[in-house]
């Protein structure tokens, strides 16, 4: 900590400005840093420090007064980087810019140390497309205690802003391994001997009667579609939540969250 | 049931057009009628007779064909209009407008009857902004057996078009009643007998050790800054969601998801 060395730019061809447009647009630099935006989520990020670490946060002028107290909380060796409000708004992708972005390098998740673990509660996104319920899935499995996030290929990406911004910070504080093939991460988990359950609302197994304590990989499928057929078959339960009769389903990112509620409950962890 | 008369307009200036594209923009026409767009509500509506009372039925003439099978089911009351392709994109409000949209009339839910029932299970929206999270609320209620929604004043509306499309049809098959004053509210489900418990993610009573069997009535605040106190001292009972120490809380509608799944559960609904 201390007080961290502030530059000015003022010219919109800067390099760290297209830098940061992109990224900001896009979610992730070339180097794989992600991209946030706003006073919540630069906080976010600082407080998940070591393990998250800021290397620029960028400002606008007319925001360095308001931002002062969270700009103290800035590691010595990241850049403060001070710009004109209309520049700032020419790279932020908000609609109400508030004055503050960060670039931020999340920690590399090792996978043989992570499923070496105790009492895994891993969560499997499958195909999921709206931004929004991989960021509230995100942040219910944060908050549920779960140990990573996985988000097979074809899975919206969980460092795309919409996703951040959904997550409301969980994203610096949950593993997450993005992309991995379907069959490699099965072998893998069942290697590790993680029980592979699905949820699926067509199964006559209900959640509520299963016993989810243990080491436990829980696969979500897509919207509206749900679990593509050759993935839940390789489940080895496949688990509805009891619903009213005539009506289909819940949405995609709520049926995953309270399969983490119940599992949470079931385990009845110590917070 | 039958075939329905069919009607063509090729006129923009068509007062029913007129009426549709105001509809489909805000939700409602002015004498409360529902506008929803697309085959999946259409149909949803259509299965929802004869509580649910469609009026009529717009189609793109070029998607005419597709939903010739749709149209057989449209009651003989109802009636069927065709635009050209061109009118139909200039009234839809989709951005990938599907041909089809119409007109539809709620059910007006009567209080007393709905109070006079047994086992109630109600769910209260005081002052969700996030039309994505009222809608999926709606779904979860829907799904879990309650027996209506209240929306008070100040949240956003239950018919607004975006609510309409994340309920999924939720909202043809669930008693919702919005804009009651919440004195007026908490003082009718008193007299019923009805048991007001509200989330809050301060609560040390946690979730799953209340009995949430007999009526009850289940508050849900604000996204972000949660149940304006002088509502939740309303309540009999206040009920966190346990959660990981450092994470703050879950979602708006997970949360909410979360009260309903946990009270369907304690109640063994048999669905």
């Amino acid at each position: 900590m201390g007080q961290p060395r502030s530059r000015q730019i003022g010219s919109p061809t800067s390099s760290l400005l297209k830098v940061y447009r992109r990224a900001l647009a896009k979610g992730t630099t070339r180097e794989g840093w992600l991209a946030v935006e706003g006073p919540f989520l630069v906080e976010e990020a600082l407080a998940a420090a070591p393990a998250v670490r800021t290397h620029s946060v960028l400002t606008a002028e007319g925001g360095w007064a308001k931002f002062a107290r969270l700009m103290e909380r800035l590691p010595a060796e990241a850049e403060a980087v001070q710009v004109p409000d209309r520049l700032f708004e020419q790279v932020a992708q908000t609609q109400n810019p508030q004055g503050i972005a960060a670039l931020v390098e999340l920690p590399s998740p090792n996978l043989d140390t992570l499923l070496g673990g105790q009492n895994l509660l891993l969560l499997v996104a499958c195909g999921l497309q709206d931004p929004g319920n991989l960021g509230t899935l995100m942040r219910s499995a944060a908050a549920f205690g779960a140990s990573a996030l996985f988000t097979l290929p074809e899975t919206v990406s969980p460092f795309n802003p919409k996703v951040v911004r959904s997550s409301a910070g969980a994203i610096f504080r949950l593993p997450v391994l993005a992309g991995m093939e379907v069959n490699e991460l099965l072998h893998r988990l069942r290697a590790a001997r993680v029980r592979i359950i699905a949820a699926d609302r067509h199964s006559p197994a209900q959640l509520e009667q299963a016993d989810l304590r243990g080491s436990l990989a829980i696969l979500v499928g897509r919207e509206a579609s749900g679990l593509p057929p050759e993935i839940a078959r390789e489940a080895s339960l496949l688990l509805s939540i009891p619903i009213r009769p005539g009506m289909d389903s819940v949405n995609a990112a709520t049926a995953g969250s309270i399969f983490l509620y119940e599992a949470a409950r079931q385990r009845r962890f110590k917070y």
